[in-house]
C-alpha cells in the first residue's frame, strides 16, 4: 500500500544541537532515506539563506524559545517563536506533524492552547518507546505534566491502553511505576489509580492490570505500558540513559579487544541507549506533536517515520 | 587506635533472605571477620535452636512483620515483632546499632516512636552511599518519606551537609534532583527548597549548592550530597540497580570470552550493583538504624561495620 505523502514541520530552534547541523542533516535524509514525506523547517534569520541555497521549504520565526525560558512567560512575549508557528501550522492542517527538541513546557503549553484535546482527557502527556528484554514498552507521561494526581495518572492509563490498541494490541497489560510491587505501596495518589485501574480492569476486561512496579523490574517484565507522572518518568528514563551512557561508553573504550563480546552487547545500545528512542509522542491532543531530547541525533526523524502513529 | 567494642541487634523476620541462611552467615562472619562486634539476633520461634546450637545470642520474637504489612497496623497488632524489639533495645542502649531489611514503613515508624528525633528534624531519611565515576555520592532521602514537600527536602539536605562534615568535608557540594538543570524546573515545592537552599548557602558560606542536576548527570558529576524526596530517590535508586543488574547478567554469560575485558568492567559492579551498597542509613533520629535491601546479601554487616558512621 502506498504511503500517504506527509508534510512534517521541523523546528530547528532552541535545543542542543546547532540548528544548521539540524537542517544540513534534515535535508540530506530527506532526499536519501524517506519518499513521500517533505519537511517544512522553522528557523531564525541566520538561517534562511543556507536553507534558500539547500532548496529547502522554510519559514522564517522572530524569536527562540531557549530551554531555560519559563514556558509561559515565553509564550507570552515571544509571539513568533519557531514553536508557536509549528503549532499553528498544525492547528491549521498546513501540516501533519510537527517535531521539536526545544522547551518541553512551552510546546506542551503551546499544543494545549492551539490544540483540541481528546475525550476525557484534561492534559498532554508525552508517550515515550522503551526496548525492554521482551518488547517494546510504551510508557507515559516521561516530562510533559509533572503533577502526579490520580487524575492524571489514569489519563494516562487511558492513552497508553489507545495507543497499544491502535497498533494491535487486543489486551494490554499495564503496570503503574512505584517504590514496591505490594498493593499498598506509593503515595494517596498512587494508591487512588491503583483502585480505579483495578476495577475498571476487571470491569471492562479491556486491558490487564497487573498493578505495582519496581523499576528494577520494568527491563525484565512483559508489560505493555508503564504508568507513571511526568516528573517520575522522567527520573525513571534519565537515570536509565545515564547508566547506558556510562557502560557505552566503557565498550568503546576497550576497542578491539571486546570485538569477541560484542555479540553479548549488541542489544545493550538498543535497550538503553536515548538515541534509539529519541522522540516522545504528544498526547492527548488532536494533532501529532513529536517532542525530541534536546540532544538528540538525526534518527528522531526516520524513528518517527517508521512508527506506527 | 582500638575500636570500641560494638553491639548490634540483627533482624533475621520479615524480607527475602531465608532467616536460618541469614543467621548462618552472621554467625560466621562475627567469628572470621568482625573483632570487636557482637551480634544480637531477633527472631521467631523456629530460629531459637539453631541460635542456642550456634551459641548465638538470641531473643524471641513473637511476631514478623512483612513486607506488604501495612506499617501502622502491623506495629500496633504486632507489639512483639524483631522491628518493635530491634528499636526497643536501641532505645534502651542495650545495642549500638539495629540493622533490619524488614518492612520500610514500619522501621521508620517505629524509629520515630521510640527515638528522639534530631534538632529541626521532623520527619526520618534514608541516607545511602553510591559510588560514582569521581566519589562515592551521599544520597538521600532513598526511600523512607515519600513526602515530596520543600520543608523535608531542606532537612535532607542538612542531613546530608552534616554527615558531610563529620566525614571530613569541610565544603560540601550539593545538588538537586531534578528533570532540568535549568533554575526554574520541577515541582512547585523543588523551587521553593531551590530558592531556599540557594539563600542559606551564599549567606553561611558552609556548603556549595550547585543547584538542580538531571539523573543522567549524576553519575559524571562531582557532587557529594544528591538530595531528593523519598519516592523520586527510590526511583532513581531502583532503576540504577536494574540496568546494572542487566549489564552484570550479560557480562557472566559470556564467561572466558569476557577475561580480557574484564579490566574495564572491574569498576562496574562497583558502581552499580546493590550488592556494594546494601544498606541505607536511617537518619534524622538520634540512633543508629540501618534499613537494608529486602534482597541483601551478608555484606551489609560489614559494610555497615566500614563506614565512618
Amino acid at each position: 500500500m502506498k504511503k500517504k505523502e506527509i508534510k512534517i514541520a521541523i523546528d530547528l530552534m532552541g535545543n542542543d544541537i546547532p540548528p544548521i547541523d539540524l537542517l544540513n542533516a534534515c535535508v540530506l535524509e530527506e532526499k536519501k532515506k524517506l519518499p513521500g514525506v517533505s519537511f517544512v523547517f522553522i528557523g531564525t534569520k541566520e538561517l534562511q539563506n543556507i536553507a534558500i541555497k539547500a532548496k529547502a521549504n522554510f519559514i522564517l520565526a522572530k524569536h527562540t524559545i531557549f530551554l531555560d525560558d519559563n514556558p509561559l512567560t515565553a509564550l507570552k512575549k515571544k509571539k513568533d517563536s519557531s514553536i508557536a508557528i509549528g503549532m499553528k501550522l498544525l492547528k491549521e492542517a498546513q501540516v501533519d506533524a510537527f517535531v521539536s527538541a526545544g522547551n518541553t513546557g512551552a510546546i506542551m503549553t503551546s499544543a494545549k492552547m492551539n490544540l483540541s484535546m481528546l475525550p476525557f482527557i484534561s492534559r498532554p502527556s508525552l508517550l515515550a518507546l522503551l526496548p525492554t528484554e521482551k518488547k517494546t514498552l510504551t510508557v507515559l507521561d516521561v516530562g510533559a505534566n509533572i503533577s502526579a494526581k490520580s487524575k492524571y495518572l489514569f489519563e494516562n492509563a487511558l492513552i497508553g491502553i489507545a495507543f497499544q490498541k491502535a497498533i494491535g494490541n487486543k489486551y494490554p497489560k499495564l503496570g503503574l511505576l512505584n517504590i514496591g510491587s505490594e498493593e499498598q505501596k506509593g503515595t494517596v495518589e498512587q494508591k487512588k489509580v491503583f483502585e480505579e485501574l483495578k476495577k475498571l480492569s476487571l470491569k471492562t476486561k479491556f486491558f490487564n492490570f497487573v498493578g505495582n512496579i519496581e523499576p528494577k523490574e520494568v527491563f525484565q517484565s512483559d508489560i505493555d505500558v508503564l504508568i507513571t507522572d511526568g516528573f517520575t518518568g522522567n527520573i525513571f528514563l534519565k537515570t536509565a540513559e545515564g547508566i547506558a551512557n556510562f557502560i557505552l561508553n566503557r565498550l568503546r573504550q576497550c576497542g578491539d579487544r571486546c570485538d569477541s563480546i560484542r555479540p553479548y552487547f549488541s542489544d545493550l545500545q538498543k535497550y538503553l541507549h536515548y538515541e534509539q528512542y529519541p522522540g516522545a509522542l504528544l498526547t492527548g491532543v488532536n494533532k501529532i506533536v513529536i517532542k525530541c531530547h534536546s540532544y538528540s541525533s538525526f534518527n528522531l526523524i526516520s524513528i518517527f517515520y517508521n512508527q506506527p502513529i
